[in-house]
């Protein structure tokens, strides 16, 4: 029987980066993936989307730069061929995966693992030993039961990504990040789009204040707020509105895209302990099986393929590292890729409120920005804000809504795990022009003392 | 006689900036400008070049999109409507300015400043008073006396901004950041643009090996390095190569950018320290004379405007802030905003190999990259380089050419400010998919343990 020192369970930037980084300290390494490497971030999440939103980008670009004195007459948008770079975008970094695996001299076996006990595996009918195990089978989208879910109309973001045709009307049930980029992606190739969603503001995790700025940038995009969904029919979505109204909207195609479950299908074996998150974690990935490891979606606790691949490098810190790593949750960024786009890093003014801290806080408009200015015009919308404790002057989050958003987050990543103060980022050269120096500005506006 | 805390003199963005400050600690202040308000950088710099910048790569991207799915016919550029833009840009900004310096109870004076002693200014024949000084006069473009100078065709960076065609042939004389930018420009807009340097490679304080990728990648622009300018006459310029052969090339527009020069006339009655570079000043930003201090270009430390801008910042704490600053230049960013962009902070190699310091180094490809392959595809070009002290992992530089670089490159700032190492860097999560990943790579690329 061939034996490894660890078997990792799914391809996905969970998977994937363990396999990677153990391979690299010189372990002998399987992955086992049952469908394509790369898991969902790469072939149907995060590397698709981002291809789609940036041709989608670049033709509302053509279409819509007079002011700039660019003309352009019949600009027209294939998504055949969008949808053919966004798959070898795919097939190329898939390809990149491959290599990965084989330059760390990770094995890799494609089949669906069967779990025996928590040292053996098994796939395609060969059984695997393993000194340790990490599970990383990541998430499903979540389908409720809503009379006419199961209509052949009715996609998750999976199908989506293989539509043949612009589709006359889209209703996205769910205004979380999938849903809101998909908003975004249709709504500018042409797509009459209407997001439904349950609650009182889209993309929870975001500023109010800034959630509302992005629906109103979205201008072509109808937002129905506080809304249920009761029937989904040929030609309908049929749902309750805030004021109990019972109202429909026209559909050609349905997105559900209301969260995600943890896949924790057959693990019964391993008598792993799971609630409703999903596989229960310690915060170094540790399950209750000593020799067993959960990381990314699995485990529910960050649904994000950068918080996947953090949980990778922790968990094999604790297994072959020189430190034994701990995973910290407070300066893990999150970004939205759509027009606009929207970052955000650590805690919003309303999460400072909830926990009791107090903070002082300040936001700045994008319009004050040269950079800003110079390419989006005065009549753009754009925000910026900085939370910082009041007391320390610790910066606790920081949160963007405008262009760069998702390259400049780095910065509070940084800035937040460093535990930097507001007098330290004042000292920080940012490069002008640059919609970064907004940052500063929204610290100076905290504290002008020098 | 009007009495104040601070005079400045000029309003550039070291100028505003300390003004600014100075008034938001409540100081009574008055700023002189003899042109217009912000200076080179909002009139006739940062801001003019960034917005015709984008105009171009949005000319560029509407007619080069096809394989994205973006199809347009007949695409044009109109140089009226894109310089309309950016003049739009530069008054909008100019006005956020000046109703910053209202805000801040900042008096304004336009008009040619006079120096009676270190005490008292001269403007439209009024004496001002003033404890402090701050000498914020800027630079100027310097035009070598080379024959065929004086010509009509031939242009500095200041009057490049107003041309009212697209030149069929420019020639651009030198290759730092000025021309590369006017290159890029040009190049995108239909210009048949060459570059010639004095030196062997363009941008001196860039990597070479970034500096040859970035010649590669401006496919539209010849470059003819160690070439030294003999004469311009009305239809070409004449140099001689780096082999001595005499050489000649056409053109119809010749940008002089081979530097600037620090604008110090009129200082003669202060009998300030004056050096080739410019202003004499210590860390703190003061001059031989203790109540004068000298910012930004004028005194030619670093001729870039956010540098400008810091030095405002440490010039006013030591006349009226509770902390004594001072200047440090080791993690002041730099940007190119051309096509493809590029941006550096801290230490090159070879720099680190002049100083005598032990560095670990390690570059990486972009096209390893999701976003960049979404966005760029694999042709295209890009690298990131981390330099580390070997012996203490600290980082000491990060270098970018590809997309976002301009916007990235603060994370660089803030790193190599805050003395962060290797192993920090290791434990930031950065978001995915972004082109700002590519700095965590390169530092596993250095150390690759856990």
């Amino acid at each position: 029987m061939a034996q490894y020192d660890l078997i990792v369970v799914g391809s996905g930037p969970g998977g994937y980066v363990a396999a990677e980084r153990a391979g690299s300290l010189g372990k002998k390494v399987l992955l086992i993936e049952r469908d394509l490497i790369g898991g969902v971030c790469t072939n149907w999440g995060c590397i698709p989307t981002k291809s789609l939103l940036n041709t989608a980008k670049h033709y509302h670009h053509a279409k819509d730069s007079t002011s700039l004195g660019v003309h352009a007459q019949e600009v027209t948008y294939s998504i055949e061929e969008a949808m053919a770079w966004k798959d070898e975008t795919v097939k190329t970094l898939r390809s990149g995966i491959e290599f990965l695996m084989k330059s760390n001299k990770v094995e890799v076996v494609i089949g669906e693992a069967t779990f025996i006990d928590e040292h053996h595996v098994s796939v395609n009918d060969t059984v695997y030993e393993g000194a340790y195990l990490i599970l990383a089978t990541g998430s499903s989208p979540f389908v409720p039961p809503i009379p006419g879910s199961k209509l052949s109309h009715v996609v998750t973001s999976n199908e989506i990504l293989s539509v043949s045709e612009i589709p006359s009307s889209l209703v996205i049930i769910g205004g979380g990040v999938i849903g809101v980029e998909f908003a975004s992606y249709f709504s500018m190739i042409g797509t009459k789009v209407t997001v439904v969603e349950m609650m009182d503001e889209i993309l929870p995790m975001m500023d109010g204040e800034f959630a509302k700025l992005m629906r109103r940038e979205m201008k072509g995009v109808d937002f129905h707020l506080g809304c249920k969904v009761g029937e989904i029919t040929e030609k309908e979505v049929r749902y309750t509105d805030a004021k109990g109204n019972a109202k429909a909207v026209e559909a050609s195609l349905v997105l559900m895209s209301v969260g995600r479950r943890p896949n924790t299908a057959g693990f019964e074996n391993l008598k792993i302990e799971i609630d409703r998150k999903g596989i229960v974690v310690d915060d170094r990935m540790q399950t209750n099986i000593p020799n067993i490891y959960a990381i990314g979606d699995v485990n529910g606790r960050s649904l994000l393929a950068h918080s996947a691949s953090r949980m990778a490098e922790v968990a094999v810190s604790n297994m072959f590292g020189t430190t034994k790593q701990r995973m910290r949750y407070n300066a893990i960024p999150w970004a939205v890729y759509g027009y606009p786009e929207a970052a955000g890093c650590g805690l919003t003014e309303g999460e400072a409120a909830r926990q009791g801290k107090k903070v002082k806080c300040a936001t700045v408009q994008m319009r004050s920005n040269g950079r800003f200015l110079a390419e989006m015009g005065k009549r753009a919308g754009g925000l910026v804000k900085v939370v910082s404790d009041a007391q320390t002057g610790c910066i606790l989050g920081i949160h963007i809504l405008g262009p760069y958003s998702s390259e400049i987050i780095c910065f509070a990543s940084e800035a937040v795990e460093g535990e930097m103060r507001i007098k330290d980022v004042k000292e920080i050269v940012f490069p002008h022009p640059s919609v970064s120096e907004l940052i500063k500005d929204a610290c100076f506006a905290i504290d002008h003392t020098l």
